[in-house]
């Protein structure tokens, strides 16, 4: 897990604090899916596997920590504090990506998640259908145990970024196959599907960690900010990754966006910026759909580089 | 609207109140979905007309009357009061369980719903998916934005009560094509899936008629106990119509369930008293899962009226 956060040695304290934290956050998020029933507690024990870089409960535990210092709310010898509310949401955060993995395997088809098998290849999809129900249920119900009007706070918030999520998914569903996507509706789509959820962790992270008052409210608002920025720079190294990368270093099934007539931010850009000649091979390519055609992804990969499209999409990411 | 609930005359203002109260609930249904996006706006308009007996809101709006009087809250002029919260949870519990329908099309690989097509049959079975997680995220959104610590109790159920009807059909597909599943553990599978949101319905509708007392948890838990028993009656019904019944007047796909290797109550009671030839040739009958064999149904239903097995299901619903 340490090898996760790579800090500089004089941040060695906030590193220790913050892998502490992740422990508990793993811990509170399996007792929450604890059931009477063996085989509802198989099947969490499978997904507990897919836990990976645990990126959105560490958004709230650090925005936590960082907001309390610049809210003027850290004071006495407590170097790093958080409540144990933030472990609850850090939880709540994790269950719901979860729960969103699992019904994407079903969507994508995938075989493999994290290196394993997925949960609709081991057990069907009705199987993963509805565990990631249960995963969303008990992910509501953590966050509904955070008490007073801060909790009420974050269930709405939680509940309106489900919906956020589940609406850019639709949108980009709607949009399968529809070759003159542009730049704009795929930022639509990614902001929703992969940046709400992102941006409402640091919010979370930040609200809990400041009094209320309209200083913490603006604040918890830049946070949010930053968590949507990260987001999508992160969805479009994911989408980067699902061209360029191998399943054994990616740990999941690759290939799979254009399989599907997803299109991603290079193929885009490629299509908007490539000759009429250029284009149309293109799109001959992504239309057959082949997956028995081992040369396609290393055509396609080719095509993209000859417009600088995979360039483009890293610079984007790192903006 | 009127049709569906069959009261005495006297009950008549009743009636009104409840069907008046009824348009308010979808009204908040609708604006709750409500999206900036049109094609999750669409999605949602095909949803809407999936209602149709609105038992839940109904047993909300009920048993918030009844216990209103039972727990001598009720004062004044008003013969019938309900607050603005019961408009409100009556809308979650049916948004709940329209998800569940969503969902259970997809499984259930069902292509008629409401006598019209379902949504994984217009749009796909990812679409279904998604929109299953959106109005799941959509209840627990509306549900959060009631008010005070009665609201955070609300939200509290509609999570347990979400995580223990998957935990119901996760246990329903896990016995799947199991044909010596028992009566016990198919009640346990029935409680679960069926009468924990209608048990949750009855619980909502009388806790938030009454002030905060030991009487009113008292009260409240035995509302609870009478949904989870009129629940089970009405999935053994549902059981029997999805045998006896026929597709132009249920409405809905029918004889799903032993296609798909799901034992209900008729079938259990059978195999558990039938001699040994008779249980041989049922279950070859039900191993076979021939779509094709159009006399199979109704070797099926002749089977099990040798044993009695209709009469005794349909008995059990009853009690």
């Amino acid at each position: 897990m340490s090898a996760l956060i790579d800090l500089p040695t004089n941040l060695l304290p906030l590193q220790r604090f913050v892998v502490d934290a992740l422990v508990r956050v793993e811990a509170r998020f399996d007792a929450q899916l604890r059931s009477d029933l063996l085989p509802v507690r198989r099947l969490c024990q499978h997904v507990e596997r897919y836990r990976g870089k645990m990126l959105r409960p560490m958004l709230v535990v650090l925005c936590g920590l960082a907001a309390r210092d610049a809210g003027g709310e850290a004071e006495g010898d407590d170097e790093f504090a958080i409540s144990d509310d933030h472990l609850s949401l850090a939880a709540v955060c994790e269950m719901i990506h979860m729960a969103t993995l699992v019904h994407d395997d079903v969507l994508d088809e995938a075989d493999t998640r994290r290196r394993g098998d997925t949960v609709n290849r081991l057990h069907g999809n009705e199987t993963a259908v509805i565990l990631g129900d249960y995963l969303l249920s008990a992910a509501y119900h953590l966050c509904s145990g955070v008490p007073g009007e801060a909790g009420r706070q974050a269930s709405l918030l939680i509940g309106r970024t489900g919906m956020t999520l589940c609406a850019g998914e639709l949108l980009q569903l709607h949009h399968r196959d529809n070759f003159s996507l542009d730049e704009q509706t795929y930022f639509e789509i990614v902001e929703r599907k992969t940046g709400s959820l992102i941006a409402a962790a640091c919010r979370l992270g930040a609200l809990h960690s400041l009094a209320d008052s309209a200083a913490a409210s603006e604040l918890a608002a830049r946070f949010e900010k930053y968590g949507m920025k990260l987001g999508v720079a992160f969805q479009i190294q994911d989408d980067l990754l699902d061209l360029t990368g191998t399943q054994s270093v990616v740990g999941k099934s690759v290939g799979k966006d254009y399989e599907l007539g997803k299109l991603t931010l290079p193929i885009i850009h490629h299509l908007a910026s490539a000759d009429e000649a250029r284009r149309g091979q293109t799109l001959a390519l992504l239309s057959e759909h082949t997956r028995d055609d081992d040369h396609a992804p290393a055509r396609l990969i080719g095509a993209l580089e000859s417009t600088g499209s995979i360039v483009y999409a890293r610079a984007a990411a790192r903006a």
